[in-house]
């Protein structure tokens, strides 16, 4: 397809989508003469994905590019090909004290939960319990349990979904959906449920 | 105190805290001498929630300044006061299809989530619903109930720990924690848990 059809496909402009080319988030389209390019379904999905990415995700560009890399260079294995797309995801910001790295190698001994030493969402979780503790925010770090409990019933469902997806592309994609999309589904979700029950509160 | 002083109390440096306040994100100290300014409990307390916002919440430097004119600028009752921190907190970035807002309307009778119309968080849910859709993600919008569940137990203990606290500025500190903060926890605890979940499948 041309241009124009995978603009009218995806919905995505032409300027966006030349950006996205020029950025590396895109392969090429195939020159079929000096002045056209074809470009097919491989183009849609990708377009698509890269705006979950940076849209529903708030990924930066080149997060996304790091993330898109991660799914063009499968590993040798499922496991290691989705492993390498989920810590793509995953980007430690600042540094956690001991005591919060402490909390979060007990709480996933409490769990069970079996993670690799260099899984970045595990300094993730230590930094913002740090910044928790920092602000005052003790109130909280007792929901710990609670949220994990959540994150696993969740993950139970989710991990089975990316899996029927059967084809190793499809359940890259799958992995991307079930962690930023899923994020910001479920951020809306929180804040919506959280004014339902703070007006209940209130009002009552 | 000192600027030396704050810098020791929050553990931010004093070039980060002069940014802080040049973009209006902390209110001036007291100009005691013409080279002495003096600061107090407020600053220190201020400044690790710019941290937060920004740090664990991943906000721009104009989301926080947004959040933090709303905390000050309280509201008539607390919970105008908190609704205003709750929906300055929310920014829908794209447009949903009319399925989605649908899908989001039938979610909250459903659910019997009482919202005001104009909560952004509504606009989020119905976008990312519509980015699902685009993206192949059908699977995962069958989780919808499941997300909706989580996150409604999850804010049943939040709205709790939030009124808890008393004081409205503390409450508008809790609003901030239960949402960009506990976002973060969430999303790092939920790719342990499936990092943990898919690697028990696919090794099985």
């Amino acid at each position: 397809m041309r241009m124009a059809e995978l603009v009218a496909e995806t919905g995505v402009p032409a300027p966006t989508i030349k950006y996205y080319l020029r950025e590396g988030l895109l392969p090429a389209g195939e020159r079929t003469s000096p002045n056209q390019v074809k470009y097919d379904q491989r183009h849609v999905r990708r377009i698509k994905l890269v705006r979950a990415l940076v849209e529903s995700g708030g990924l930066s560009i080149a997060a996304a590019r790091d993330v898109l890399a991660k799914m063009d260079a499968p590993g040798h294995t499922e496991i290691e090909s989705l492993g390498k797309v989920l810590y793509a995801m995953s980007a430690p910001r600042g540094t956690a004290d001991a005591e919060s790295a402490a909390a979060v190698d007990a709480l996933l001994t409490r769990r069970g939960w079996k993670i690799r030493p260099n899984s970045p969402a595990r300094d993730s979780l230590a930094e913002t319990l740090s910044t928790l503790t920092k602000i005052g925010g003790n109130d909280f770090t007792a929901l710990l349990d609670d949220y994990a409990k959540a994150a696993e019933t969740l993950a139970k469902k989710e991990a089975r979904l990316i899996l029927d997806r059967g084809e190793v592309d499809a359940m890259a994609e799958g992995m991307v959906i079930g962690t930023v999309v899923a994020d910001a589904l479920l951020s809306a979700l929180r804040r919506l449920a959280l004014e339902a029950e703070a007006a209940e509160r209130l009002e009552a």
